[in-house]
């Protein structure tokens, strides 16, 4: 365990998107992290508070200035490193910093998937640095919380990609259900598609509005499938439609899933029913940052937006035979930043809910 | 065909909601109707204009006063009712006006099903007025248009089931999809909640929130499930989750299903595509309020809210052999008022796109 | 008067922006007008239909396609000419078309301005055509209608000036306020900012926000204070904030204003609010889109919001001395495309609300 | 100073609303202050966490249960006791709870005024207790920190004021300007309307709206013109106009002021500006939640949401002689429930900034 009293170093690579935005927030508040360097090559030579004025409150968000990212510089400094970067571009610094002896963890997809192939397949170019992909671990505590520890590159997941495994995983381990046929219909804030200044993302063009998009094929599959496919001990193929909607924040997940057994009678249902909450009791009953919803509850999204946890709720159709589970989080937090910085807190032996509850 | 020169006389009973508002707005700019009378106990003395201020540059909307509902008063002064009222509350006017001879047009369910029975497992509670369930026809222009044009009492479809059964009821028909395991999920604007003083639909409570309700089995399966198994000619059971999301209106509809046709090469999928182009377009070329899109474009609520237009475009996944179609419609003008004046030109003889475009 | 049976010919130069799509639609239905030619640099070649999907019902729209924008072309094809163009751009098609005949109203701020100087003062640059600007007429419908019927080139008003200029006008020219001293204080939706892909009008920037802008020298006042010193017969200085809000549309705009004559005992309050409702109704009993509001209500954007209204309230407060004026208007249909359709109707002797209720 | 290592228990009537709500989020996580009880008629027998789920990651809103309201009971628990209640029914329990020796931090407006005259103006009816009026330290640090300090009754300031009074009462105080004639105008979210369950605050009716209301003699009032008028030392009368908008939270005020010297060349307004500057300085340097912004930035709503800070920023307009400020806070956190727990930590010496950076 990290010695208490230190607090450890942290640096944020790219921290302009609203990704980096919320790692920064995240970081000024940790107990145990420092906050020592900020990059965007956008923002040199300006403060966090002067780039973010809802953090000026803090003293060192009006003395810390973005610097240019430098491999170099960051090595001296920090302990830990978070990379809030394109795909592609995250895998220049993961590769040269993690050789260094600094841990990464990078928010990119660049080091979640295990097979090169399959990231060419989904990102369209070559793998930037395939020698890495055996060495990085996928950033989901729930999952992957003993590997986290001692890692040294750590592959935080994708938004979409938690809200999906999250309610899946524990499923298909114990059986529930089959990892066949699976469905994810998810909806997304518009925060989903980053700061950048593009006509689509207008507000006069999201407001008022909902639309699918990216599908059939969304890059987020693929870790969605391989994670599903390690947990089935098969090959498991899903599908996947994400929705744009006019909130700034929150994903929620509609799953439609097949239980391996069926069910019809009110009996069959309750029994079938009370199996599934069993099932997530012992999965998830001592995570932190997983809410199972009881009674007629039903996740919002409203309910997490601004905190790293998931909730979840699921609901027995006998007249169809399937099981629909709902999972709601803030794609920016559980989905993305606060995720990161709980793997850190793994990593480093802080309690895993520090700075985050 | 109706007299072109002699408007008919129209009412609107409970016409203080949204869907009642919007017919209000349709009516009074329609060129063959004349609107006559408009009904809401709370709204009693005064005028239009006065309720809905937006309508106040219309002559009419400043003189035409609220009324109390009173059928023998309707029968003498309209050709055609409008009943924007709860279900249960709409068969006791649906039932006299019908009988002297009034054309209805009843925009609650009460009218909807074929079968009593069905209507008191989803509405929990006795069919009002049984014996009138072999009259009614089912308001959706594109299947019903021809008993449509002698019906005396026209069950206009529910926002939700417009939206599923526009896209698939071709597909079906044709054989292209297996009618078993249709999963239909859908987004509604807060509209559909209707005008309802209740904590859940504050804005506060609505906006930056993203929930499922109503699910597994919404009132709104009775319906659709009636008019699918008629198409396919078996009993059809599907899966249906509504959410709510920020907008004012729009539902925007994902439908999951199975091609009955195995494909996964590109020449197999180019292939079922056009044939699911071709069915489209034998059911839709001519219709002049479901537009298919082409191309990359993808349905979007905000191309749709103002209109009668339903948008529908749709994807083959090779990966996993499914066919997704996505449908957005504005849920108070083609899934509720819009419809139900579509149904009233084709009643009358008058072009069916009049007042609509 | 136009010769009735035959439409005139419209075009809308740079109809691409949301002042361009809204003249497309106000077109599109107008009972006088074809329209014959769209251009938009970056839409060439696609039709109306494929640009703005709503629109896609309409047969024109389906087969009209964007070209270039050509002054000989449109020389030959139209008798009307819109220009929603940024500001000294619109002067370049202004001068060629108004010379060869054609009619031509600019929706940007190129001829709103009698006094160049004044032009170059707040848009720092100098004017394009300045040997034009005696020639141009006002496009306020209310202040200028007799000018309008027969200009050649018509300067429709800013957004925000006609929220101003309509409620304080009538007030100034009758004495009942001084000309000194007034403030404005508008709200805008975000479509007032166009559709431009900067970052500061993402959703994610603009939801969940208010804020001040653009003061406390916005260009808008130039326009504003031209036409307040006009009719106080004195030159006028006033104070202008605009606020963005997260609405699409729609423009609030609260007036402090000072009574030219005390007042504070009950009977003076009545009788001076008597006077200023003589006032306005003097001013806008017959006008068709000025609609004052009497009792409790209060403007409310959602009121006007795809209507060419402007509705009015005013407060006296005895306890101030001042007179409170609150307007609202849709800032793109009033305040832009829906008052230049206007000025088009009376301009070619239509009924002025024709195509605009 | 209060023993550091004993948290205090504070107790919170009236917890279902809004401000309630945000005060047990603040109290939950105060590192100074365990939340023992909280009251709401509506959810007795319910934990916090089911009333709210978003606080269910925190062990005691999981255990906590609403309770009814009851004086004595709350006597022995509580050291001190929030009233998060209408105005009229705060003073109810404000009484046996001061006499019984628990601080009083009452949200309402029962102890904000002097003067029980005022208050039966304002609030048209007679003032509960008038005897405790001069007692109550009206609880705007900023302004009353000292007397916070011993306070057993503390009125915690209205949110409009609060967003008026800090921008103007240095300038006043400094003589800066003059107190005759100050204009706020002001834009709310929609939370500032509570938690009821009415028509006119439905999503529908607010989103895509911008309306004025309750002007020109709006409630809060008496409490911004007593403080002005203290700071002023004569009788200050104001104009304020709220707005409502469709966020969550936020209040952006935009103040008029007239500076007291006259200025019109660049140089008498450089020189205007640096004392304002100084003025602010000299006040808010060292006030952990007031921001005073430089350069070109403006207040933003989404900034200060969330957080305790008001953001300020003004102009000088030397074409109107006029200083224009403008100020954004959180309704709910620096306009209420912030400004509570920061009174709260004066009171007991704890860090004022303790549970709220």
């Amino acid at each position: 365990m990290h010695e208490c009293c230190t607090p450890i170093r942290t640096a944020v690579i790219g921290a302009s998107g609203y990704s980096g935005e919320e790692l920064v927030r995240l970081l000024l508040h940790h107990p145990h992290a420092d906050l020592v360097a900020v990059t965007s090559r956008s923002s040199v030579g300006r403060t966090i508070a002067q780039v973010f004025p809802r953090f000026a409150s803090h003293p060192e968000a009006r003395s810390l200035q973005f610097i240019e990212p430098n491999v170099a510089s960051l090595v001296t400094r920090a302990d830990v490193v978070f990379l809030a970067l394109p795909h592609g571009v995250a895998a220049e610094f993961a590769v040269p910093l993690q050789a260094a002896g600094v841990t990464v963890i990078d928010l990119s997809a660049d080091f979640r998937l295990r097979d090169a192939a399959v990231y060419q397949e989904f990102y369209a170019h070559a793998h930037p640095a395939p020698e890495l992909l055996s060495q990085a671990v996928y950033g989901l505590p729930e999952v992957y919380r003993d590997r986290i520890r001692t890692a040294s590159l750590i592959a935080s997941p994708g938004c979409y990609p938690t809200s999906v495994l999250i309610p899946t995983l524990p499923l298909i381990r114990a059986g529930l259900i089959r990892p066949g046929g699976i469905i994810a219909d998810s909806l997304s804030g518009v925060s989903g598609a980053g700061r950048k200044a593009e006509a689509d993302f207008l507000f006069c063009e999201c407001n008022e509005s909902a639309r699918a998009y990216g599908f059939p094929k969304h890059r987020h599959l693929s870790e969605i499938e391989q994670e599903l496919s390690l947990a089935a001990g098969e090959r498991v193929t899903i599908q996947f439609t994400p929705h744009l909607i006019p909130v700034n924040r929150g994903i929620l997940t509609t799953l439609y899933l097949s239980p391996a057994r069926h069910f019809s009678s009110a009996a069959e249902s309750e029994a079938l029913d009370a199996e599934i909450a069993a099932c997530y009791r012992a999965a998830y009953e001592h995570e932190p940052f997983v809410r199972r919803l009881e009674g007629k509850a039903l996740p919002d999204t409203k309910n997490v937006v601004g905190t790293n946890t998931l909730e979840l709720a699921w609901r027995l159709d006998p007249r169809t035979g399937r099981l629909i589970v709902v999972s709601a989080e803030d794609n920016i937090v559980k989905g993305a930043s606060g995720q990161a910085v709980q793997s850190m807190n793994i990593r480093f032996g802080f309690p895993e809910t520090a700075g985050l509850i």
